[in-house]
C-alpha cells in the first residue's frame, strides 16, 4: 500500500496540453466487436423470446435456470429473512427519495395563444417501464429505489425490473424488498444485453416497455442505445459512463473527509475518476495523506487504488480557477467543502449533482438524500439532465381554435403555408374560413 | 388523377394480422451503408474540421462555395427584400410560439427532505446549441421558429443554425429573417451529416454545441445519433422519421375539411402516413370524394397521391373503438373532428400533439398555433415527447445536509453502504458523525 503515489500538481505549472490530459475522462472503447456482440444477442431475444433469454440467463448466471421468474413463496420468505435494521434502511431512503420526486410533479399546462387559440401541455405517464438493476458483485437495493420510485409517483401500469440472478438463481433479498415497497409489477430474473432485449422487445410472459431506465456494465449500455435507435420505439434514460466525483476545497475543508468521499467514489470501481481542486497545498497534501492512510483499511482498497492512479490532485490559484476547472470538467458529482458553498452555486450549474458544505458526504445522494443516484457522467452532465420524475412521462400538446380564433390566425397560417410551398396546409385554413363566410357546402 | 383507388375498409372484416398490417408504418431502411457513410463523412469533419464541411458543400449543395458564411450585407439585403406579409406571418407565428413556450419556463424546486436536509432540482440553460433547418425543395421558416423561440427564451448563450445553401450559396430570406427574429448567433451554410459533424465537433471557426435540434433526411438523423452516441458528448432532440397524421371523425365532421387535414399530411413526402378512422361509412365515403377531387388541385399532386397510396381510411364501430386504434398507432397529430372532441381527450394522450375540434386543421400547430411542431413520428409518440422548453435546458439537483441531518440518515445510509459492500461510503459518513462527538480530529 506504501507504493501508492498520488502526485499533487500546481495547475498553472501545466501546460494547457496537460491541463486538457489531466481532465481527460478514461477512455471508453467502443469496440465493433461489442457493437456485433450485442446485435446477435438483441436479435436472438427479439426472434425466439423467452427461450433465447434463458438460454443467455444459463450461460452467463445461472447454469440451472428453468424460469426467469421466482414465485411468491421465494419471494416472500426471501423477505422475510431479511434484517429489520435493513428494512428500515431501505424505508428512510425509500421516504426521502418520495419526498423529492413527488415534489417534481408536472402539472398540466394551459393558455390562449391568441383570441380564440388554446394551447396545452399535458403529460402522460409512460404505460409501460422496464428497470435495470445490476447483478454482479454488489447489491444495490438502493438502485431499485432510484428508478422505482419515480415510476410508483408517475402511476406506470407495469413496471419490470430485471436483474441477473446469481448461480443459485437468486436475487438478494434487499433487492426484493426494495422492488416490493415501489409497486414493481413484475420482476425477471436476467441481465445483460438478453435483459435489455427481453424489455424492449417483449417475451411472451412479459410484453414490451417503452423505456428501459438503469445502469449497467458496457453490453448493457450498448443494448439500450441499439433498442432506442432501431425500430423497436423503445425510449432510454442516459447514456453511462464510469462514475466522477470533483471536490473543491479551501482552507476550511476537513482534509479526512475530503479523501473519504474521494475514496468512496475510488472504490465504486478502477475507472472511477475523482479530482480534487483546493487553493491550499496544505490541504491537498493533508488529503493525500489521509487518502493513504484511509485506503488500506477499505475491503475494496484494491479497486480504489487502481481508480486513484488516473486520479488528480491539483491545486489552483484561487476559488475562481477552481469553478472555471469544475465547469469544464462538468463531473457526474460535485462537492463543494467550503464554509461558503452555498454562495458558489449560481457559478457551478455543470454537474449531474451538487452536495454542499462539509455535512453533505456524496455517498448520503447514492442512497438516502433523496435526490436520484443516476445521473450523466463522462461530461454529459453539460448536456444530459440526472434522472427525475419527469423521465417517467411523456409530454404532448393539445390546442383548440374557434371559428374566430382560426380566422385571426389564417393570415399567417397561409402566408407561411405560401413561403413554403405546402398548398394542402394553405387549404386546410381556407376551405375552413371560406365556409365560415358562405355557411356549409355540405 | 382518376385512377387514384383508396380503399375503404371495415375494421371488424379486417384479421388481425390484416389490422396489424393497416397500422404498420412503412419500412424505414437502416442500411449498413448509410451507417458507414455517415461515420466517414462525420470522422472527416472531426479530423478536417471546416475545410472538410466546405468541401462537402462543393460538393452536396453550392459549387463554388468559398465560405460557410454569408456577410452581415447579404443577410441584411435578403432580409430588406422579403414581403411586408411574409413578415408579418412570420412575426405572428413568432408571437404564439413564443407565448406557448414561454409559459414553460421550468421553475427551481427546493424541498426538506428530511429534518436538516435540503434537496434542490435546479434547471440551467444549454450553453450552446445547434438548430438543423433542411433545405432542398422547401423553405422552412416555421421549423427556424420552433427551434430557435425556445433557444431564445431558455437563454442559450450560443445559437448555431445550419442550413445547406441553394447552388448560388444563398438562404431563403424568410429563413434569415426568422432566425434572426429568433436571435440565432451565428449560421453555417451546410447541410447534412456534415452540418451536424460540425456543430458536435465544432470548426475552427465555430466552437461544438452541447445538442442538436431539427429534423432532416436520413443522413441528418443517422449523423444525429451517432454523435449522440459516440464520445462527442453531444445530445440530440428526437428520432425523426416520416410525418403521419391519424383523424377521427364522426357524423358531425365536415368531409372536405378532414380530407384538406389528410392531403396537408399527405403532401409532406411519398412516405407520409394517413388515417381515418370514423364510424361512418357515409363520411368515409364523402371523405374518399373530396380526396380526389381536392387532390387533383395541388401543385404537389404526385407526392400526396403516392402519400395516400400507403394510407387508410378505416371504418370502425363505434367511437370506443377508434380511441383505441388510435392509442395504439400513437400518431404524431390526431386531430378530433366531433362535436364532442373535448370530452374525448382524456382516453387520448397517445400522440405527438392533439388538434380539437372542426376548427382546428393540422397546419394551425405547424406554424402558428403555438405547439412546437417537432414531434415524436414513427410511434415514438408512445414513449418521447414533443419538443419542448424544458428540452433547451439541463436539470440537476443539489442537497445540503447539516449536522443534525446527517446524523438523521446516518443509520440509513452506512446500512445501505454495509448491504453494497462499500466500506467507503459508509465511511464518508461515519467519519463525519464520530467527528461531531469528539469535536475535530484535526
Amino acid at each position: 500500500m506504501s507504493e501508492l503515489r498520488i502526485p499533487i500538481e500546481q495547475w498553472q505549472n501545466l501546460t494547457a496540453a496537460e491541463q486538457a490530459q489531466r481532465l481527460a475522462r478514461p477512455g471508453q472503447a467502443q469496440a465493433e466487436s461489442l457493437r456485433e456482440k450485442v446485435a446477435v444477442i438483441l436479435s436472438d431475444v427479439r426472434d425466439s423470446g423467452e427461450r433465447a433469454v434463458l438460454n443467455y440467463t444459463r450461460q452467463f448466471d445461472n447454469p440451472n435456470a428453468t424460469s426467469l421468474r421466482l414465485d411468491d413463496k421465494q419471494i416472500q420468505s426471501a423477505i422475510a429473512s431479511l434484517d429489520d435494521h435493513v428494512k428500515r434502511a431501505i424505508d428512510t431512503a425509500y421516504q426521502t427519495i418520495y419526498r423529492f420526486h413527488e415534489a417534481q410533479r408536472p402539472e398540466d399546462l394551459s393558455i390562449e395563444t391568441a383570441p380564440g387559440v388554446q394551447c396545452e401541455l399535458r403529460y402522460a405517464p409512460l404505460d409501460a417501464v422496464g428497470l435495470y438493476i445490476p447483478g454482479g458483485s454488489a447489491t444495490l437495493p438502493s438502485t431499485a429505489l432510484m428508478l422505482g420510485v419515480p415510476a410508483q409517483i408517475a402511476g406506470c401500469q407495469r413496471v419490470v425490473m430485471v436483474s441477473p440472478p446469481n448461480q443459485q438463481g437468486e436475487l438478494p433479498a434487499a433487492l426484493l424488498y426494495a422492488a416490493k415497497r415501489c409497486g414493481v409489477t413484475d420482476i425477471l430474473l436476467c441481465g445483460g444485453a438478453q435483459a435489455i432485449g427481453a424489455l424492449a422487445y417483449g417475451i411472451e410472459s412479459s410484453p414490451a416497455v417503452g423505456k428501459v431506465f438503469g445502469p449497467g456494465n458496457s453490453f448493457v449500455t450498448e443494448a439500450k442505445q441499439q433498442v432506442s435507435q432501431n425500430d423497436s420505439g423503445c425510449a432510454m434514460d442516459l447514456p453511462a459512463g464510469p462514475s466522477e466525483l470533483l471536490v473543491i476545497a479551501d482552507d476550511s475543508a476537513n482534509p479526512a473527509y475530503v479523501a473519504a468521499d474521494l475514496l468512496s467514489q475510488a472504490e465504486h470501481g478502477p475507472d472511477s475518476q475523482v479530482i480534487l481542486l483546493t487553493p491550499s497545498m496544505t490541504v491537498a497534501e493533508n488529503v493525500r495523506q489521509e487518502l493513504i492512510a484511509q485506503c488500506t483499511q477499505l475491503s475494496r482498497a484494491d479497486i480504489a487504488e487502481q481508480a486513484l492512479l488516473s486520479s488528480r490532485l491539483l491545486v489552483v490559484a484561487d476559488m475562481n480557477e477552481a469553478i472555471t476547472i469544475s465547469e469544464t470538467y462538468a463531473p457526474e458529482h460535485l462537492s463543494i467543502q467550503t464554509d461558503n458553498a452555498r454562495e458558489l452555486l449560481p457559478q457551478l450549474t455543470q454537474a449531474g449533482s451538487v452536495f454542499v458544505g462539509h455535512y453533505t458526504p456524496e455517498s448520503g445522494g447514492d442512497y438516502a438524500t433523496g435526490t436520484n443516484h443516476v445521473l450523466p457522467t463522462y461530461g454529459y452532465a453539460r448536456n444530459y439532465s440526472s434522472l427525475g420524475l419527469v423521465d417517467f412521462y411523456r409530454r404532448y400538446t393539445v390546442q383548440e381554435a374557434s371559428q374566430d380564433g382560426l380566422r385571426q390566425l389564417a393570415e399567417a397560417i397561409t402566408t407561411l403555408a405560401d413561403v413554403e410551398g405546402l398548398d394542402a396546409h394553405k387549404r386546410a385554413v381556407t376551405i375552413r374560413t371560406e365556409t365560415q363566410r358562405t355557411e356549409s357546402r355540405l
